[in-house]
């Protein structure tokens, strides 16, 4: 008999409904170590928590989020609030010996990042950044590591939504730095950061502006930067929520001696891939339909040729957290891999408001 | 509070997974008028049963399907079978008053669906032709039923898949003619000719042609046909094992009056639309990202561009399903509707044997 | 110093010009092994045959297409008339001793392309079926004849125009059978299936229907086919003016058991391979692009990635075909390989009056 | 009878290759204001200057380019020389009262650059940033005229080659600082910038960053920049030749209130337009064939879908020029413009010496 996980869920929003999916979904496609329970759903919003938790079969609720940390009946505090709790919440929880799943952006600031990381030394972490499990990016990491792509010279990447045109959206906590902490930088750049640092390696300096387009807006609607990696690859990177007719746009193109990759996420079940050591008129671009049962995560889901969509990508996050909490190995990306991300970002930040090139500190 | 709905699904395989998970998820994405109850889980693989129910909920278990039918505390016979067993299942399901639900293709032959389609005259049924509910697709029937696409001419659809070639699936029920009644036809034509029918209307007449490309294998490769429409438009089908490199393209084009429309299951979440209204300096096809929250379906799921895949239309058709039968509507696709699509396929395979073209019949 | 080749072109239409161009052209990109002269221009439309001399370059007009099969210092006869001029025309040339350089499609009938090969037995000739030298066409040929896609299963061709819809141009000669001899039949069909024999081999019987979508109009609009290859191989056919949204749209698609190859005339650079000898994570189709210094004539032109278009694929033909005269080697496509197409033609026609399958016939 | 404009083209490279071929063809597809003689073809490698004079039709051949600007007879020269002469030479040739036409870089620094001007104020001038008359770049600039995408944010734009990593062209001019200036900076930023002033309007500060990846190597390999536009738009640049996969990549990417736009020079017949003002649901990217007789420039050319290529650009640009100097009019991209363009490259290479934003400069 596998052993119970007792989880509380603290967020209700779109977060806390695509991790409500993953900790329903998990069990059914991977061979889980854990019995999950879905025991607490902590929410503001009375009105809608019982039907949520009813709906996504969480056995209790509560508006406070400290309850779930003091009952000794929780094992895992998964934080799926407004970026500003996300510091206070998970060193509470992993104080009192919780493991801690985390939505990104890990904190509002850096030193927030390096409190948690300290706080949570003793105990299992992990971080949403749930496109590492996307299996076009899984397998652009394996290409990498095999070393298909040969030295690197470009690592190129955008996050491109639309909706900071939107009027409509203005009231939402995203829009407000004390909140938020910034708009696309906490948002979508520590997504492009994630991907980067996982495919291409540490980052040692960057170069970065920051627009606000919408006159009288709090936080920054576009970030672009240079960037220089430690392999001696540069990069640009451009997070914008004006990129007009790109629904969820997060791309990455990288160059080698050996070849190149593209990738899109609104083509998630793809990756074009050219291998430089074919003839040369052989070599172009293939579109690779990553959904063969031996590339990452996808044989666990369904056939070739049947897609799997965003969802999947935090099913896969989960179940790959569990099974090294099991065999108590570090999973990635978890605490400190997040701080990493907040270093760049911070270096962005910096740079943006010194207009220098900034060095991207150490831990 | 909401009635039960005590489902008992036959079949442990590649399907009874989807419609396990179609039975988990509806819920979860769509406001049911039922609370489903996953009751009986029947297959004869006695050694894997226990774990697959265990897995999905299933809270009991059986290797008899009659056991289904006859217990008092089923409400809805889900039949993913091999093929041949659709007939006997479905309809001494029907007989026993329970609404059916029943995997593609209804039957083995014309006959045995006109006897699906009198002996569930009294109760509801659905096929999971679950294609109708891929949001592009869905979206393009409303595109056309706004006379966007003006008079039809043209009406073409292709099924390739890969795996005829691959000698390690020679062994399956697939391949036997006993139990799937035919190859592509059955298997892949069946879905072509369902969202045919949905789409462009009755077809009329046609001129079809199998191969077989593996010497001494019992049933289709391939089949390829030209079909008349009753609408005017013309048409060439084309479903086969042998598209190296498809891993599951599912295509239709369409070319009328006031446009074109294009789309490819692999690429599941796009449609492409040439709107002929446009000026002709901007008429190129357009790449929809079908993932607005006023497309079809989608807006249950997630936001735009994040992007949804295979199972979600299987969820889709299940939820739309229990809101007619709620409703006390005609659900579509039913047996009914699964009989036109046999009827094209009936005239199909009589082509092909006598190389004639050949009239598609009324029931 | 190289000998002279003194040119007649009779047309002035929109192939005239195409013609005109490469006669300009071949020498700047190709060594040829003539100094070629534009000896003389027909045409009837004295209003305008001046001044298209005058642009192009040709040294004397005539009204009369006899002047130039009469006159001495004529060698080569280029004809770019309304269809039903070609039969007579080549065979008065032929006759004369003249080099014979025809438009597709070869004749109106059967009978006069195998009197047009009868007549020109001693002639060199050529058959303006220019896409055979399209980089990524002759390219793919290689592919095939290297055995990359093994065993051929499928060949599907379509060949989508969209000004069948266009009243403007109703009164045109192609729309007039005693001028052009059918609609798509023979202007766009022809291409279709000199690009099938070319790539995939003889085709022996074959069903088609053809379809005429505008009320009294006098040739067909559309040509639909099934075709069963001498390898074994099935293949859908279509040809069309009522492809709405698709300006100049040829493509084919090939699946063998060695892989898959895809192209569109609309991205003329372009060509898709799918190599199944890669392992199954790394297969998807290659978007090649054909301007490698090795591909098939592209290294005469520019350097990779700078393409070339519609009217290289004339100069090429002319420059081979120049080429293969000087070494008394036969050219292909010439009338013979014309007159093949017309008999798979032929097949098609007799098969949409008959409704039945036909095969194709020997010379 | 048109005057005649003699003509003396200076180099025998590629470029020489390619003015040559759009003086021959420019006069067959435009109704010219002169009749273009090529008077005398200058370059200093005796062995191959007939040959490439008697192939392209040039009268007479010359070793020394003062021999054509001493020259009464000759009206226009034609500047297609390693970048160090083009200052020297367009600055004699412009006093000599002759019009003058330039491969881009204009010149080797700003000084030169502005000294050109100076000199070349009496005459009429224009530089070869011949992707202006990519019928696709064009229209891009119309639709924005038209304020169909509304307020520019966004201006990203790419060029990537891949044979810096090529050994064998390592002794090529363009290798070495003193005639080529500087490297991908000279080479590909120019038309990157040319593009971007043409279609976005003025940047005034910029922040870039060089790299050169191979050791021993005197020029950069790739130049990377962000921008701020006057518009109040930002953007990214990158340039390099060790975009591995890439043959001849230039791209860019708009976002504006009203819509996108994309463009890749390798599909150079294509435009990815969409357009925010259609309802969300049918908002996708529209890939344009701009093959339409009324796009710019195509209509000269061939008809619908019939695609030309990267030579036509230097047919439409020289024809557009030879129209303007006919009708007195200032032609664009002139001497001027090209200094527009080395400000914003002067700056680039300042900010990436000194690491800072960098202003750009007043002529």
């Amino acid at each position: 008999m596998k052993p119970e996980l007792r989880v509380a869920l603290l967020g209700q929003g779109f977060m806390g409904k695509a991790h409500s999916n993953a900790y329903c979904q998990a069990g059914h496609f991977f061979d889980l170590p854990y019995r999950i329970r879905r025991t607490l759903l902590c929410g503001r919003d009375v009105a809608s928590l019982a039907a949520m938790a009813e709906r996504w079969g969480w056995e209790e609720t509560s508006t406070d989020w400290r309850a779930a940390i003091s009952r000794g009946d929780i094992d895992a505090v998964d934080i799926a609030l407004p970026n500003y709790l996300h510091a206070p919440v998970a060193i509470a929880a992993a104080e009192a010996g919780k493991m801690v799943l985390c939505e990104k952006p890990l904190a509002l600031t850096l030193e927030e990042a390096r409190a948690m990381v300290r706080a949570s030394r003793g105990v299992a972490t992990m971080v949403w950044f749930n496109y590492r499990r996307v299996p076009a990016i899984a397998f652009t990491r394996q290409l990498i590591e095999a070393g298909r792509l040969g030295r690197i010279f470009h690592y190129d990447a955008s996050y491109r939504q639309q909706w900071g045109a939107d009027a409509s959206r203005a009231a939402t906590w995203r829009m407000d730095p004390a909140q938020a902490g910034s708009g696309v930088a906490d948002d979508l750049m520590t997504h492009l950061l994630d991907t980067a640092l996982f495919l291409n390696g540490p980052i040692t300096e960057t170069m970065a502006a920051a627009r606000t387009f919408f006159p009288g807006r709090a936080v920054d609607d576009a970030v672009l930067a240079l960037a220089q990696f430690g392999n001696g690859s540069v990069g640009t990177f451009e997070a914008t929520r004006f990129g007009i007719g790109c629904k969820n746009r997060k791309t990455f193109e990288i160059h080698g001696s050996g070849g190149m990759l593209r990738f899109n996420l609104e083509k998630l079940n793809h990756l074009e891939f050219l291998d430089a050591a074919n003839p040369s008129t052989e070599q172009g671009p293939s579109d690779l339909l990553v959904t063969d049962m031996a590339h990452p995560y996808f044989g666990k889901f369904w056939r070739p040729g049947h897609i799997i969509g965003y969802e999947h990508t935090f099913i896969a996050a989960l179940a790959t957290f569990l099974d090294c909490v099991a065999r108590g190995e570090d999973f990635h990306p978890n605490f400190s891999d997040a701080l990493a991300v907040h270093q760049v970002l911070d270096a962005m930040q910096t740079s943006a408001k010194t207009r220098q090139w900034t060095a991207v500190g150490c831990v």
